[in-house]
């Protein structure tokens, strides 16, 4: 070794000790007759000191030292006359008697600091300096230890951890593939999972009732914020269990790791929301429930005044912001313009300040009276001194626009703390969603979702209505997990492709497997798959997933440290019988 | 849940208790007034009894019960009056008073038993099917085990585990990549990593001074026996350690599986052998040391004695085979052609054998004379009822050639049993490997391994003679792990890229990244990565790792299950801007 300990272990009661610590030089002050420096290593810093007096030419060879120099030192522990509280290893310095330069550095492009001078795009090239400072090497320990403290949830839970393969199979159902062209079958192509769905209802099968895998995920999307075109998921499956026996087991999993990770104890059961009430409370299916300000419907108290936009809309509904009744001409035009962003698309925003005196004005005096309005407010419930902020027109969208207008009032008054956490479960999705381009349903989880078994009869009649055994794990607004009850049948499976547009040829050919193992003894079953990546930056109250990922792609799926994706050589792409063909 | 207990856990403690069980029929027994069910699940079998008697209609519906139907019973516990000591659950059997059939099955087209009747096709096409047998089950969840208590060992050790990205560069030296063409770069693509190697490295740089991941890898090999087109390895890198503190690290993870797993115990250090001894005592870099049996020289003592076989050769070299002097001419000339088989080539096999009555007759009678025999004896440490085996000819292919034969004879001897293990490290490897057909130098590890400091002034003189630090753990005849200490410095992996005939371009386009963030204060490393397929075969006793992998490919990297690889859709091969291109 070349080091007996690290730089953050030593304490006061080493003092004295002989110790050989190894680590990059943080940084370096120099007093004339004294050089110290703080030696930083991924367990602490510690700090070294040279003195000109003791040994000149050691002193003067520290002071040559640059910033980010991995160095080898020798010395003795020696209590600080000027302590350092902040610090663990504050208490104590090592006075130096050898130096070893292991390795010297240029200046790096950036600081390596809590708070670096580095842009985005140098700290991607050199990400392996910037996981050098503190924040991301905390995100980086913290997704260690919840990946470890996840599986010994699941192997206390008899789960066993099972690798499925990375080369399998394009299934056009779902997003996009990456494909992998083979040499050995020319012509002929493996795809990269987008998630290991039909190999876990296969172990279903083989009889592993409880499989557990954390494993990397691909989609070739386009460009969204904060996604990756590699992603990992915490990826389960149990068998003969309902839906109440998965929502307990991987709701105590989280409950473990917030104990676990971050001493946090949740003692209750967590809250569960129909989609349904999610969509009428939250205008989300993934509601931020750490704060309240619900929407409420006022569509037939406020219809029939002459007020066309609210006449003529199919619903009507509206927030109470809290304390807010004394909001500026410029506020609201603010939050007007905020819903009218194309990301939002509402057409317009009515308020109702609700005055501490009692009195009533709003966007809309010309038609409705005082007393109207106080309707609307009880109807809201809200109290003097609030603000109503209203908005109609079609029932989903204006319910999406009503959500993302409480989210950003959420943000404005700090309601949404990053350290407090608020899990719950949405219930009931529906199992079908209708595309009008496509003019045909998709599954809105996936296919292999069961439907509720008192809708199974609506599936020919009325699809669209049908709901499904399929469950979502949402913490503040995020959806970190989601998941269903699986159909174990071969007929249900057929019809559901069916209903999804397959030919039975198309259905045969891309999951016949699948159906075909259904034959043979399958049990009932279900599962749900965590984004691990979203879990930990949630943990590390980062909002960008890149945070807790060591290395990273960009938004145009690049990785630009090392500078891939690449060009190929002739030699490799006549090998696998394919050509660069770009129109 | 579909159960209150699981089909292994039921003992005499709880009879009289009223239970839900669920699983698979493994085999039924109709003997007319009762009938009798083993019930299987992943956790055991249970009996269920159905009496005539009792209740007909039940039993009558028990009796139609197939092979593999999945089923849930509620009963009663009961003493059984014959049990069956050789089951966990033989004390008691299950009273049925309700019988759900949760699903049918058809005959499955092999036997769900230890020994199967199903041949290697028809298992992998029903993959899902053969998983449940005992064998495979069990190795499943030894595999699972072992990846769980190696990541106890190392979280113990303070390494961090860190996922590694899945999409990175193609990079020409090594195996053939598997790549994977980007959409939205269009004739780019991206490589999947045959190791993590550089990205560890860049940990390394970054800081992270303890890494490990168990991490699918990927390399387009043709076909080799007991190969798969993806593999998962443990890898490992540290920093700031010398050679030692690595065999020391990872000699204790080995340890701690074999303990914690197998409830074995090495007490002693592994032995540490050089790659030059392991070749000249056991013509091999990964040795089986269960037995002795070490390879002799003995080509000064054999020469000069007219034999031309042996005059000519560069080498003569033999083996002692206890206790097989009474071998027949049948089992010699065996032995003659598995030595001559084009696996092996050599081109033919001399033999002494040394009498219990202290003869000393040879296939070399014609030139050596019993006292000339004498001496080979003695330099073989041969004793009288022994049997030599000598091999003459170029030295490092008859040394192979001896090796192969010792192993033969181990197995012919029952000297390699399965439930003994021998490892050991291999030590010093040579740097660099000269391909004849290539004329240059290849590196025997990779580009990255560093020379040991002693010989890098060879590096310009006489580079085949430079020795890495680089190590193999070996265990029974296998190597499971590799790894070295890497280069540190851009200067010297400059020299290793350009005598690996790198040009200076094609190194900085292919690892310009690496030796870029050589400037920035990277520290003393290294590494190891094991094969992890290998290591849980080895514990598992079975030869090949497909008996260890849930989903594996067969010899033409086909997945038969889900019949991959396969056709991608036109629209895909356009958005990937590629051709198929068949010549």
């Amino acid at each position: 070794m070349y080091r007996t300990h690290n730089c953050g272990e030593l304490r006061i009661q080493d003092v004295s000790k002989s110790v050989v610590l190894s680590g990059w030089i943080q940084r370096s002050r120099d007093l004339g007759g004294m050089t110290f420096i703080d030696l930083r290593d991924r367990y602490g810093i510690t700090q070294l000191v040279f003195n000109m007096d003791a040994n000149a030419s050691l002193c003067n060879e520290a002071r040559k030292l640059g910033r980010e120099y991995v160095v080898q030192v020798e010395g003795t522990v020696t209590e600080r006359s000027n302590k350092n509280p902040k610090m663990p290893t504050g208490d104590i310095e090592i006075i130096v008697e050898k130096l070893t330069v292991l390795n010297a550095s240029l200046t790096p492009p950036f600081t390596i600091e809590n708070e670096t001078d580095g842009g985005e795009e140098i700290r991607m090239k050199y990400r392996y300096l910037d996981l050098r400072r503190e924040p991301l090497k905390n995100n980086l320990l913290l997704r260690h230890r919840m990946a470890f403290e996840v599986r010994n949830y699941f192997n206390m839970n008899q789960f066993i951890e099972i690798e499925t393969p990375v080369l399998i199979k394009s299934t056009p159902e779902g997003a996009r593939d990456f494909v992998v062209p083979s040499r050995v079958n020319p012509g002929q192509f493996y795809a990269l999972p987008q998630s290991p769905q039909t190999f876990k209802q296969l172990l279903m099968i083989a009889g592993y009732d409880r499989y557990v895998q954390i494993v990397k995920c691909f989609r070739d999307e386009d460009l969204r914020a904060d996604r990756q075109p590699e992603f990992t998921q915490i990826d389960c499956e149990m068998s003969f269990v309902h839906q109440q026996d998965i929502l307990d087991m991987f709701e105590g999993m989280v409950k473990h790791l917030f104990k676990t990770v971050k001493n946090i104890e949740f003692s209750e059961p967590f809250p569960r929301m129909t989609y349904d009430e999610a969509m009428e409370q939250y205008g989300t299916d993934k509601p931020d429930i750490r704060f309240g300000m619900p929407i409420t419907e006022i569509t037939s108290i406020a219809k029939g005044k002459g007020f066309g936009v609210i006449d003529s809309a199919a619903y009507t509904g509206g927030i109470c912001v809290h304390g807010c009744s004394e909001y500026s001409r410029k506020q609201l035009d603010e939050l007007t313009e905020y819903v009218k962003r194309p990301q939002i698309g509402a057409k317009g925003l009515l308020y109702v300040k609700y005055g501490t005196d009692g009195s009533l004005k709003s966007s809309v005096d010309k038609f409705y009276q005082p007393d109207e309005l106080k309707k609307w407010a009880d109807a809201i419930k809200a109290q003097p001194g609030d603000l109503l902020l209203i908005m109609a027109g079609e029932k989903i969208s204006t319910l999406k626009a009503l959500g993302e207008l409480r989210l950003e009032m959420g943000n404005r008054l700090n309601l949404r703390p990053k350290d407090v956490f608020k899990p719950l479960w949405v219930l009931d999705f529906p199992l079908l969603e209708w595309d009008e381009e496509a003019k045909r349903y998709f599954a809105m989880h996936h296919p292999f979702t069961s439907p509720k078994t008192d809708d199974i009869e609506l599936l020919d009649t009325q699809p669209g209505k049908v709901r499904a055994n399929a469950y979502d794990m949402v913490i503040n607004g995020t959806e970190v997990g989601g998941g269903s009850i699986r159909i174990h049948n071969e007929d249900l499976q057929k019809k559901m492709f069916s209903l999804l547009g397959f030919t039975d040829e198309e259905a045969q050919r891309q999951f016949g497997f699948l159906m075909h193992a259904f034959r043979y003894g399958a049990p009932p079953h279900g599962g749900i798959a965590f984004g691990f990546d979203r879990l930990v930056a949630i943990f590390a109250g980062e909002d960008s997933i890149r945070d807790v990922i060591a290395f990273p792609k960009n938004n145009a799926a690049r990785d630009v440290m090392i500078d891939t994706p690449s060009e190929i050589t002739a030699e490799q792409l006549k090998e696998l019988s394919i050509k660069i063909d770009i129109r």
